[in-house]
């Protein structure tokens, strides 16, 4: 399997990363020995050898800030514009990872279209696309008789879709209701060990979890192009984030979370979706339910079902690692058809 | 898809019911037209009609006791012997739902063997033959070219075993460590709730989750039987039940309940296994542990994980629906390889 890396941040290294020290168990377990032939970043170069990139130099070279610093080879190319390598790099997969953009969520959407056109599976970490156009690229890649998959968009690498879309075929889901934001998880826990909205905020900042500007996480939007792509992937749904009822943590204080602990209750920033549509907003819940004692980064995901009740799944929302084995994932599954 | 159902108590009826009342979405979502052409029961009858059975009036003869009382019908055999049946009722699969017998599994285990040898994919919710002789049946499997499938085995239609060798391929899988066993959980709760281990276990004797020989659920074989085929399953481990550590719920009394709750804990029994071996036993969880929050007949079971660190699925670990969606999601996985 020949892959095209567009975008090289923090996923796609982890991508890269795994891929190297598993070559070896990736083979011999499934029969699997992933060639990445292409690189393309935004502004930190892009690289295309038809015959594969050393994987270890790669990191070497994202590592000192640009991949020029990637060693001269023979029929090495350098700097191809990204449409170019989609176009002509012969690779079977190409891989969106660039950073989301749920406004436009170009250009990475051309991109996917690019890619799909010119016969390539289509694997995606980047939200912005499957947001934005899911029934559009669906459609595309239907009509190009290639497969399109973006388990890292929700919970990075715990299974949340294959386990709604696969794992419980045949089962009805009526309703999914999740904690798919860790960075508010995380400061809502710090809330009810005793600190203010700022001080937890503050502290998810130093730890990398919220960004500089927090209001993604904080007011909702994260977990909110989450609960969309359930919706699509899981109900076939046509759902825009802005038909959701959005209500981040903001307006939380000390007093809410203490009047919920008196009552045996926790507060948790609870997506939920159902076929006819969906919400992001601070719920309590009592501490019956599975999701209350989801605690710090961690995620989770409810599907109700006819057949089996509540089905709970709990792991890593986020991170280099298990993104990058979300992406892992969808190219096993892609491998094992192909 | 014909399929000759070897069992119809509880868990076969189950699935005939789902396969009634699904007919039409799973052929319109899955393309998924089975067809049960046989059943067999141990005292109460088998029948075998070369173009399908009626599900509605296979449900109802058994609602009376016997199958028998199925309307008699141009080309229906009656009263064939079960290795008849599997060697002459054109069934491209196989699905074991006989009572489990952990000491010899047999007659199962034959009809498992005979099932293969004629070409048969296996599906089972029948724990003996996979316990005593997993190797063995995957060997013959691999021979014959079929498949051989047994979700229901663990945590009945939750999708454990799917999750650890599907959903997590590709991670390495250190260790696995539930609460598989649904009696005990309900009776370890009552417990906390002040119930005597006497009157927890009458509780769940009405409630039929335990039998009126309890000791297969409280001593902890049960348990040790899902340890022992999650191991095989996951490991490739060659390992009988005989070589895990096994210690019920028997011994623990009000007092130890009371400690473990004072130090802020809870005893839940703990199915742990890893490539090396296992256990089953009570263990005191700290409440951080999702492990801790899993209460009545709910099952959980925790992967951990070298990418992901750790993965908790938690849902149903009995039932006649729950199991029944096993045995149906086996097969939709066999139908789609067809």
């Amino acid at each position: 399997m020949k892959i095209a890396l567009i975008g090289f941040g923090n996923v796609g290294q982890g991508l890269a990363q795994i891929l190297c020290e598993k070559a070896a168990v990736l083979q011999e377990s499934h029969g699997f020995t992933p060639q990445v032939v292409a690189v393309a970043t935004g502004r930190r170069g892009t690289l295309y050898h038809p015959d594969g990139l050393n994987l270890e130099a790669l990191l070497v070279a994202a590592s000192r800030g640009h991949l020029d610093y990637y060693p001269e080879t023979e029929g090495l190319y350098r700097n191809w514009p990204v449409p170019e390598i989609i176009r002509q790099s012969q690779a079977d997969v190409v891989v969106e990872v660039s950073p989301t953009n749920l406004e436009t969520a170009h250009p990475a959407l051309d991109y996917c279209y690019l890619a799909l056109e010119h016969g390539k599976h289509l694997v995606l970490a980047n939200k912005g696309p499957v947001v934005l156009a899911y029934h559009e690229l669906r459609k595309r890649a239907r009509q190009a008789g290639k497969q399109i998959r973006f388990e890292g968009t929700v919970m990075a690498g715990t299974p949340a879709l294959r386990t709604g879309i696969q794992n419980l075929a045949g089962c009805f889901v009526f309703a999914v209701r999740g904690i798919l934001n860790g960075t508010t998880n995380y400061m809502l826990t710090q809330m009810e060990n005793g600190l203010s909205y700022n001080a937890a905020l503050a502290q998810a900042q130093q730890l990398g979890y919220a960004e500089t500007d927090p209001s993604g996480d904080v007011e909702g939007w994260d977990a909110a192009a989450k609960a969309v792509i359930l919706a699509q992937s899981l109900f076939d749904a046509q759902l825009s984030i802005d038909q959701l009822e959005v209500e981040g943590i903001t307006h939380l204080t000390p007093g809410d979370i203490r009047d919920a602990h008196q009552a045996g209750e926790r507060w948790k920033l609870i997506a939920q979706v159902m076929p006819t549509g969906g919400s992001v907003k601070p719920v309590r819940l009592p501490l019956s339910d599975p999701l209350a004692h989801v605690s710090g980064a961690i995620n989770a995901i409810t599907y109700t079902t006819d057949l089996l009740g509540e089905v709970t799944l709990i792991g890593p929302g986020a991170g280099q690692m298990t993104t990058g084995f979300a992406l892992l994932s969808d190219l096993l599954d892609i491998h094992r058809t192909m």
